[in-house]
């Protein structure tokens, strides 16, 4: 999606340590009218899919997946990251493990809204090594519900995660592709 | 705002203990639809005040924030809330209460995000006691930002939060206000 690639290139930094701050637009400071875009066009890539669902992980999947959710009519549902080992049985849950901040967490959400009877989106801002969208899915599996894909905002794809997830059958659609990045030489899109 | 009145009576859920469930709709679940129409409503109040910037509070601000924006054409901002009590200088904070959770956090901001050229209108989900209201317009004191207003779904308003910030000088416009809820009566508004 060109819009967002362009915005990346604009004011996308990258540091050391594989980081890409996109922070002025997508994950702290949020450039709604792009989001609305990007929504927009994820919404129309799985319009025929019959979603009754989208789902992403909180805190900055939800800004995406509300627009994608408008575009389609239907409910967004953000899970919960959790770092608590006990539980509640009203939830299905689902482990994941952050290489940004080190550490294990557990994405929960309702039994209420997440049934055998959805076909899921799952929408998130990022797509890396893949854990978060792993979690997710496995959320969905865990309640029954069909997965119809995932729309994502910025892949990097170069870490591998989009393509593991594809080469086990899942739908992925991102709207930018990163190849490859680098302090000195910038960004390179797929 | 009637569609989130007749929203509230049909899908929240008193409990005891003074909660209101919404999750439904609200701050789990989120019903796309309403939340851009209670956002064009909040913008629409407020779109002659020149606002720069929403500034909401992460989780569940974020989604009725996102819409808000969309409709002024600005952008939104989310203050992350951290139990951390090393803050970078790299950011605006404020201290909060959380009487849901019993704690105190604090609320920060990128002080490359907010600054003394900013206009903001502080978006919400919930005012209660007004704990997170005031450490929203704390950052904005802090960066010297003005404070345009608040922009609120639903507010508790027999909790006084809300009118204490009035009182102050504050202008708040809430969309749904409740006067009183219990689980047997249900919920009258103001």
């Amino acid at each position: 999606m060109q819009l967002l690639e362009e915005r990346i290139r604009k004011d996308g930094k990258v540091f050391p340590g594989d980081v890409l701050k996109v922070d002025s637009f997508l994950n702290h400071q949020l450039d709604a009218e792009l989001l609305d875009a990007v929504g927009a066009e994820i919404a129309d890539l799985f319009k025929d899919c019959a979603v009754t669902k989208v789902l992403t992980a909180e805190a900055s999947g939800i800004a995406v997946a509300c627009f994608v959710a408008a575009h389609l009519h239907c409910p967004a549902l953000f899970a919960k990251k959790t770092r608590t080992l006990n539980i509640a049985a009203s939830v299905w849950s689902a482990k994941a493990h952050s290489y940004t901040h080190g550490n294990d967490y557990t994405m929960v959400v309702s039994k209420e809204y997440l049934s055998s009877e959805d076909t899921v989106l799952i929408v998130d801002d990022f797509l890396a090594n893949g854990s978060a969208l792993r979690a997710l899915r496995n959320l969905c599996i865990e309640a029954g519900a069909k997965v119809a894909g995932a729309g994502i905002a910025i892949e990097k794809a170069y870490q591998g995660g989009g393509d593991e997830l594809r080469a086990e059958g899942m739908r992925i659609e991102s709207m930018a592709r990163i190849a490859s990045m680098d302090a000195e030489d910038g960004i390179r899109f797929c």
